[in-house]
């Protein structure tokens, strides 16, 4: 197999879809996904008991909260979310940003519900 | 232990640190570690036999030379080299970006020489 050692351009791929709450996956390094999500409204509570899970922030601004207070995430910072620690994203406007976690993460963790995500859905 | 669950802003990590070659932890999730590297000039030829490797540029350009052909990324993108596979960096002019592998992998593999970086330096 002939590896695509090509490089990967955020605002291409971000202008290839629209939707909220809906992860692009746009490449792997080993077992690990580098997913573009659009983000707007709120997300549900809920914790992903087996991974950290990072969101770097590459344009707007996203809202993370915990069960004990709310963290502000901008373009050009990132965060990582604690294995198995509760937390809800936000955001007022349309934030985009890149999230980075195992492969097989399901976006509502063990919550589900309607904004629950297909996975592997590449961009 | 309480886990940081703090953003992370990449121009005030960056603003912490001017070596060339060196790069500096910010952040781990799992076993990864998320790495600010300043380059400028050429690096050395080498792979990392274990894992693939994530570039994200955030300021200026770089380029990844292949035996076969070379690659410039350029702030806003992000390249995956694959495990295994040879390659060098180089950058004209000051290149910053985001270097995403797991711990322990050494900088220059197993080629060494002087640009042999210490891991797990934070800043």
């Amino acid at each position: 197999m002939v590896r695509k050692v090509d490089p990967i351009n955020f605002a291409e791929k971000l202008s290839m879809f629209s939707e909220h709450w809906s992860p692009r996956v746009i490449a792997e390094m080993n077992d690990i996904q580098f997913k573009l999500v659009k983000f707007q409204g709120n997300f549900v509570w809920h914790d992903h008991q087996d991974s950290d899970e990072v969101f770097i922030v590459l344009q707007g601004e996203m809202e993370v909260g915990f069960r004990e207070r709310t963290v502000a995430v901008r373009a050009g910072e990132m965060l990582v979310v604690p294995r198995g620690m509760e937390h809800i994203t936000r955001a007022a406007r349309e934030c985009q940003a890149l999230v980075i976690e195992p492969r097989g993460v399901v976006n509502t963790g063990a919550a589900g519900g309607s904004l629950t995500a297909q996975n592997d859905v590449w961009v």
